[in-house]
């Protein structure tokens, strides 16, 4: 049996901060085109792919924050992406800021959209690990606020049954935890998409700095392998005011093998022929998950957020030789 | 700050069927006198370490499947591994066949322990995610019957405070599942002891066979750098038997890098010297699960066992281009 889906990775070079839409839209398209007539049923572009990633700055007046936000999608700028899809019979899935108004007040998400082969939308996902911090870290040239301008999503992490597969989504630092993955897996995801802005300094843990495009493609491997799923991951790449962003997009196997990844860090296509049904083998087997899952002994991830190590040395559960001298 | 923990990964190369247990424990205190010579502070073996894997073989007599098991720890034969850690001052960890009665009956554990400087057992873990099949495949010349030999592990996944840090322990199998590390992340865990007997070949599901070494790697070093933690992954390793086993014991640092790894498929000793500060770093930032991790969102993980791909097609969200037509 083969089941394929052909996905077009799109990634993104850098968008200035007074880039606009319009002009990030007119690269989407093309690269739409291109992925069409490559023969992809399916492309994704990244995060918060409509503006520059504005996170890195602290803002204070609302306004300013709000104009890279979009309060209807698809808005007027947007539009053109959708009658594209209508148009080449191809789906997408990108991210936005989102502006919203629930429960009576104006709320902020980091938002991503799945659109099928005819343009409607049929999944919305809003980020639920954000990174960075809310406070101002004024010290440091560029900072990560995601914690300061978005809310964490409340949509929980979503599957649809789309376009041939089960289709899910995530966004950036979701890809680095486990549980991300495991939950979607638990739907049954076959393709999960994901879009990421990752800069290749954090200026205040930068131990790990010179690993980034390591870290990213192993959290995306193992996701893979261990729910026996494809995923496709799409950069925001390049030097972006001032953010040295890593590319590295890829889309990665349910084996955990990258089977095609970006060579450049600028807006760049690639494209890969997923079948489906591969991601069927170790769901069947190894990770079958009816047979093989223990959540008896899983409690700890649901009860409780924090770490709790031990407070005390261990006790003594047998003492073989009490009494007994070290010959030292 | 730096808190070093110099450890040894001890690969075991095969035992036989008829190996007394008395040879194998010569041949693993050769290995804790060099690993104590190479200044190692704790020394690890791989699963079932003082027999050959008997899961792969159908057995029916409950005498001859019983033989494999460890009715007393320590007994005779395994008293002098005690013994030596004391006369050394080293500590150890390796698994075996656990044959114990509890609640009034016999049970059987694929089981480890961890043992001090002082010779005192301060943890213990059995097997929770057991691999394998519990009915007889005699088709294949090799089954791997864990499912039939073991009952699953009911000590849940334990962390300990000893020998100057927060020690971890899983088995084999337990590797693939990142619930494993997760629910040791969650208590703290630094360093992280497993040991494994990983067949190249799976008869029923060949697919990945040629990966297996990959898969092997890509589990302990996910796990590792998202729980920021030390990895010890030590094999039984070579041709054991028609069993044909991988190697590649390794030591993952917190980052996720292979910092040591075997190069043969025999015995082998591999030491590093792994500072448990350096599990602080992503501790306190990236995957500072306080501040980050978002366990309302991973309810599904101990809701359910098995995977429940959505029913239905996905219905629209919205259709923003509702009544029109695509071109073609």
């Amino acid at each position: 049996m083969t089941r394929i889906v052909t996905v077009g990775a799109a990634q993104l070079g850098p968008t200035g901060r007074h880039e606009p839409r319009s002009a990030v839209v007119k690269r989407m398209l093309e690269m739409m085109r291109a992925a069409k007539a490559a023969g992809c049923d399916l492309i994704v572009y990244p995060e918060v792919a409509l503006t520059t990633f504005f996170p890195r700055w602290w803002m204070e007046d609302q306004a300013e924050i709000d104009s890279f936000f979009e309060r209807e999608m698809p808005g007027p700028e947007t539009l053109p992406l959708f009658e594209e899809c209508l148009k080449l019979g191809i789906g997408m899935s990108f991210g936005y800021a989102e502006l919203t108004e629930e429960e009576g007040r104006i709320r902020h998400f980091n938002t991503s959209i799945l659109v099928d082969k005819k343009a409607r939308i049929v999944g919305k996902y809003r980020k639920i690990h954000l990174p960075g911090h809310a406070d101002n870290r004024s010290q440091f040239e560029l900072q990560h606020l995601e914690k300061r301008y978005f809310e964490t999503g409340n949509l929980g992490f979503g599957a649809w049954r789309t376009m041939g597969g089960v289709m899910g989504m995530c966004i950036c630092n979701d890809r680095r935890w486990p549980e991300t993955y495991r939950v979607l897996g638990l739907q049954g995801a076959e393709l999960i998409m994901l879009g990421y802005n990752t800069p290749t300094n954090i200026p205040w843990e930068p131990i790990y700095d010179h690993l980034t495009d390591f870290h990213n493609h192993l959290c995306m491997q193992s996701g893979a392998y261990q729910n026996s799923t494809w995923v496709v991951g799409v950069a925001k790449a390049g030097l972006e005011e001032g953010s040295d962003f890593i590319g590295g997009s890829c889309i990665v196997a349910p084996s955990g093998e990258i089977v095609a990844m970006a060579s450049t860090r600028a807006d760049e296509l690639i494209t890969f022929r997923c079948d489906l049904d591969l991601a069927r083998h170790n769901k069947e087997t190894m990770f079958n998950f009816a047979l093989n899952r223990e959540p008896q002994a899983y409690g700890r991830i649901v009860e409780q957020k924090a770490a709790e190590p031990p407070a005390e040395e261990a006790q003594p559960i047998a003492e073989p030789l009490a009494g007994k001298q070290a010959a030292e």
